[in-house]
């Protein structure tokens, strides 16, 4: 792979072991629906898919509600004579594909020559319209190079693959007012959905063209009679809806297309375009000194964005939206991995994404009083609706062959204090009191409320613990006081008692309301306030200022990952509970206490070394959110060049197919790790610039890495835009000139408040 | 299997796939060794083995603290011409092997052909002394049929099995004033042991004699040339003596010897006769109507007396002294099934095993301190010390080949309070105060602090939790609120501040000594109180009165054993934690709640048959302790066929080889199941006969099996002796006209208060 502009990703010849990877590396998407970067004639065998947001579905049998797969619009068949125009066939000269960052455009430029001895130019651009969520837009231009008869196929393929069974029980297809169009319901919910299709072709007329319905397909076909250096140009406008967004998907559909079909590809490119500069203008980040570094930020912002829904409070899928897998649904991922991107960029996304919290507040009500307690318990797996759609088996014991009882569902409880850690950084980045009061504090109640039925006292100990837990480390379940969940426990309860005395002195309507709603007293409060007060938070131990990551960490067997790795009796073994290599030891997944480190700005420098020093080396990194917090805390810690390396962990994870797994026993397990994304993010911006937010500006503590010259990017911290240059020697912060106010900023040579238009430089 | 006089129990046919189980079946002991019923001419491949109680030592490499199986003393070979007497070479003629209940002796007796025709009259006899319980005797005869030479070998044979590895690490051996010795030491603690045997011969002269020393052995070897029907008697004297009990074994071991050939075989037995006798006038059990039964009561009596110490507090181990397994050890089978037969029959025996417990409370407050609490957590596996003797790995995943982190060690909880049980039985039905003072009270304050530092307080419900725990069912680990240990553990705080409060009344200063030795104060009994109070005993469900097993137990899969039998895939799978067939089901390895109502009187008869509805068919009785509480609820609740069945399972476990596994992958899997002869008694007298201790005496409601014409036996309660004759019409109970005192008796007819000599007669 190659970049030529630093926007670019361009693969210059074609690997089918890689099929599955670069499918999503090169995908398109705008939150709404998620293109992978498949080749236009691939069929289902070849993981073509169009994941679309907000179409969970159970298929019958199955135990996992998850997103659709919808019928490909854009397929696109070419026969050269009787030949298939492939990449397994004939003979591909002058190979490119690209994708093409900055705009959203996936690029495919080939010369092919046929068994035959025909030669064929196919250049096809293809995006998701950001100005139209709606929108699949191709431009597909061939070209002869010599007399040839061309037979091209292309409209709906419905014969899509679904990683967990059939999601639709039926497939309608009709041809309407030139367009192709596709109704299909839902199996279990039975929702609409609607693929709409239409051409418009320039060149030489096609000699025949006839509409071919075949299962689940229907197709026009075109045969093309070239004479030598002749060019068809077909443009494809194809709209996906559905009715849990529209109330007539079909009537819009159909008149999307039909305007799009009107304004031409290159308008509605141009529209897109524009979309995508907004985006980019506080987006990027630029570094010099080290393209790969560049490519890598930039590829990793583009699949944070492009996984995000933008149109309505939807969440972020661990996966995006580039497959089915772990069902398009947010995970405590959300809030520490994608969340701060979006709150530091674009707040109004953001605001999305946690407003969708509180959209699904019934489902975390209802997971609560389904496990006996009260309050909100959000799903460790949420959909639209926020109950809980994790099975409860998950994992199976290779060696059995039995599926495995994993408690993600019901002992990871940190997820209700991670979402109230989310609205906190919202509203902290941002000062938006008016979405606390409309959805932040009764959250932030609800969990409170979870958090009081969850909690045991000890009355020996005057303490509350927190019992049976699974931290974000999931190799050691069912733990007590694990530190990650105590601390945003006692966090989120402090927020609580917060809310509640702000809204008492200022809104005590909206209160009352509240209470009305949740059903909380001043007796709550006052729970609350002794909970935070008495819950037990294991502290840095006082020699070694190491925090034990739960309640007997310390007495596990303290061994190193490679020393556990070769007691597995099989590869594909499952680490963790209940009776897996790492249970008995102290080899983490993740590192809960880094995590916790990573999150919160109270512990001292001291402490984040120690625990740096201590779980680093005991860290298996079996999850993908892993390596992008050592980084972050790596580089706070002055360990620069593991900073680094975890760096590029995170952030080559997909692009350079370095996942621990893509495919296993012929499933799909491939697809886009997005919290791994949002976390390259996190350690350029926390990490590297050391940024912080305080109560009003931002403060940066930079550590750049070596290779870096420079690194220059923009965020949205209090409703003010900044500019930050950092090169090797110093740092400048300008305040945007549209800032409506003077922002603080601390920097090595101390604290300023800077004004609109105004540049605050110092030395590192 | 015949009997003869109703106290014997008679092999007439040798079967060599059933010499583990009938090696325990015919088994000797005193409580203080037991001898398996083993030929004198067997070695360790045949499972011979004399285990010693108070030997506990660990060998080398492995993780199992366990009695020593020390050196047969009895080890005798007869050469007829150059074949050795065996029951596997030449021709064995009337078969007899005969275990005498009555008086605790092994006999054998054969006639043998060798191949080279000789015919040899063979009749043992053996028993391990009563009277002097470091003594096993034998009467060794022969007789020639025609003329024969013999070479008998007898003497001392080390070369003993140990399932979990050597415990020796020298064996000295000498002959010193005609008798042979052999000094042991163990592996790990340097216990001398000494093997001290000498032998009288009557009848003709050995034509040679010699001692002979190989590996790990000395043997006396004689000559003998007989004519027909001549006949030699051999009698051997051996003492087991060894330093944990003894100041000098070696001395100690050689005066028992020597004085015991001076007293002959024939006094010496019936000395030992002498103190079955005593054991017997109480202890029996007298069945009329149905012979099997009798011989199952006395054999499941005879086995629970031999498996007991009664020459120091020592515990009960869970196969006795039959084999190693389980290590020697008291389990809560002890106080459970073990020791009301005692209280009820022998109760300075009884006084001996809660004894025990107090000897043993400072490694149950070992114990406590290290899993982080305080006050007295006993030892599920409990030897010498008290300290837990259970490993941290159990159970062998035997797919994975994997050992599999049980947590019988440090969840089932509920080992202390069911020592406080066991002690507050024997107080009730003796009055012991002296005992309460000297040794329960300690115990039961040491219990109830345990308890403090081990609940819970759910301040939201104002309730005392338990949380994490593994009840008696082990199937299920990690339940909350588990209703046996919940109710037991309050039975015990209840009892704590009862005794506290006694003592404050009437022994000030022993409870002053008792409050520094424990460190309780006046605000520890308020937080018995509270607790007691406020604990969280879950109701039987006011429609259907069943009581949940644990919170969430109705929630799992309703299914029966055979259905989660068929999901074994290897049918040695345990079935329970972490990742067994019956984890997620309904189905029990034995239900604790039948436990529970088994133990407690305060259920009403309602409650009590719901609830056995509910759990037996659910309840796979994977545990030998299973059966019998069933058999005495099923009586309780009107269901005399599933008594009687259960009654027939729990007392042929062992004589009918009835026990799911024997040997394993060539393990030894045998034994007595102790717990299961203890539950025998437990069945007949307080399910048939329906006995139940009151304040100031005994009530009883009877359910004869419908094959039994009588019953009768003897109880000792409130300190008086009281014989109970049960027939199919009529109840009488008799106080001993030896009573001091008048007790009080409910019958159907009533309540009475019975004078000594009197007898209360009531129609059923």
């Amino acid at each position: 792979m190659s970049t030529e502009t630093g926007w670019d990703i361009i693969e210059n010849s074609f690997s089918e072991e890689q099929l599955v990877t670069t499918g999503s590396n090169f995908m398109i998407g705008n939150g709404y629906m998620g293109y992978r970067g498949t080749f236009d004639e691939w069929e289902a065998d070849r993981f073509v898919a169009c994941i679309v947001t907000d179409t969970w579905d159970q298929s019958e049998g199955s135990r996992w509600s998850e997103l659709c797969n919808v019928p490909n619009g854009l397929f696109t068949q070419l026969y050269v004579g009787e030949e298939l125009l492939s990449a397994f066939e004939g003979s591909t000269q002058q190979y490119h594909r690209a994708l093409d960052m900055k705009y959203g455009l996936n690029k495919r430029k080939i010369s092919w020559l046929s068994n035959a001895g025909g030669h064929t130019d196919l250049e096809v651009e293809k995006f998701a319209s950001l100005s139209n969520h709606h929108l699949l837009v191709m431009r597909y231009e061939l070209a002869a190079r010599q007399y040839e008869t061309y037979k091209l196929r292309t409209g709906i393929d419905g014969r899509v693959w679904s990683i967990n069974g059939e999601h639709f029980k039926s497939y309608d297809s009709y041809e309407k007012d030139e367009l192709l169009v596709m109704e299909l319901h839902t199996c279990e919910l039975n929702t609409l959905v609607v693929i709409a299709e239409g051409v418009k072709i320039s060149g030489p007329q096609a000699v025949s063209s006839a509409i071919v319905e075949e299962d689940k397909r229907i197709l026009r076909e075109y045969v093309f009679e070239l004479e030598q250096n002749q060019t068809v140009v077909i443009e494809k406008v194809v709209s996906i809806t559905h009715d849990n967004e529209l109330k007539n998907p079909l009537d819009s559909g159909i008149k999307y297309v039909t305007e799009g079909l009107e304004q031409g590809y290159e308008q509605l490119k141009s529209e897109h375009q524009l979309k995508w500069d907004a985006f980019w203008d506080v987006s990027d980040i630029r570094i010099s000194g080290n393209e790969e570094a560049q490519i890598l930020a930039r590829f990793n912002i583009y699949q944070s964005f492009i996984a995000t829904p933008t149109h309505e409070n939807l969440p972020v899928g661990a996966r995006g939206l580039s497959c089915q897998v772990y069902q398009g649904a947010a995970f405590w991922d959300q809030e520490t991995f994608n969340l701060p991107m979006f709150v530091f960029t674009h707040p109004h996304i953001a605001r999305r994404l946690v407003a969708y919290r509180h959209d699904t507040l019934d489902g975390a009500r209802r997971k609560a009083k389904k496990l006996g307690y009260y309050g909100a318990f959000y799903a460790w797996t949420s959909g639209k609706t926020g109950d809980e759609l994790f099975p409860d088996y998950f994992f199976t014991d290779v060696l059995s062959g039995r599926p495995i009882r994993n408690h993600f569902n019901c002992w990871q409880i940190h997820i209700s204090p991670d979402v109230v850690y989310g609205i906190w950084l919202y509203y902290e980045a941002t000062q938006d009191w008016d979405f606390m009061l409309q959805y932040g504090a009764e959250v932030i109640f609800e969990v409170a409320q979870f958090l009081v039925s969850r909690v045991h006292f000890k009355k020996d100990k005057n303490r509350y613990e927190i019992i049976r837990l699974l931290g974000p480390d999931e190799y050691h379940e069912n733990v007590d006081n694990n530190a990650y969940t105590n601390y945003l426990s006692q966090f989120s309860l402090e927020k609580a008692v917060l809310i509640y005395g702000q809204l008492a002195l200022n809104e005590p309507e909206i209160l009352s309301r509240l209470m009305d709603i949740t059903g909380i007293t001043p007796q709550s409060v006052e729970e609350w306030k002794e909970i935070a007060e008495l819950l037990y938070l294991p502290q840095p131990d006082p020699r070694t200022h190491v925090i034990e990551q739960f309640d007997g960490y310390f007495d596990l067997e303290d061994v190193r990952p490679d020393e556990v790795r070769q007691r597995l009796i099989n590869s594909e073994e499952y680490w963790g509970w209940p009776n897996g290599v790492a249970v008995a030891t102290q080899v983490l997944k993740q590192a809960d206490v880094i995590q916790l480190l990573a999150l919160m700005d109270s512990f001292p420098k001291n402490v984040l070394k120690a625990n740096y020093e201590y779980y680093e080396p005991r860290t298996e990194h079996g999850s993908s959110l892993s390596p992008s917090v050592h980084a972050l805390v790596a580089s706070k810690t002055n360990h620069p060049e593991e900073a680094y390396r975890y760096f590029m962990e995170a952030s080559t994870i997909d692009l350079y197919n370095a996942s621990k797994k893509v495919m296993s026993g012929g499933s799909f397990l491939g697809g886009i790790h997005t919290a791994a994304a949002g976390g390259v993010w996190l350690v350029i911006i926390y990490g590297f610039a050391g940024f912080e937010l305080l109560k009003d500006g931002a403060k940066f503590q930079p550590a750049l890495p070596e290779s870096w010259e420079s690194l220059s990017f923009e965020l949205v911290v209090k409703e003010c835009r900044i500019q930050i240059e950092l090169t090797t020697n110093d740092i400048s912060v300008t305040s945007h000139s549209s800032n409506k106010k003077e922002i603080e900023i601390e920097l090595a040579d101390g604290l300023r408040f800077v004004k609109p238009g105004e540049v605050y430089t110092s030395a590192l």
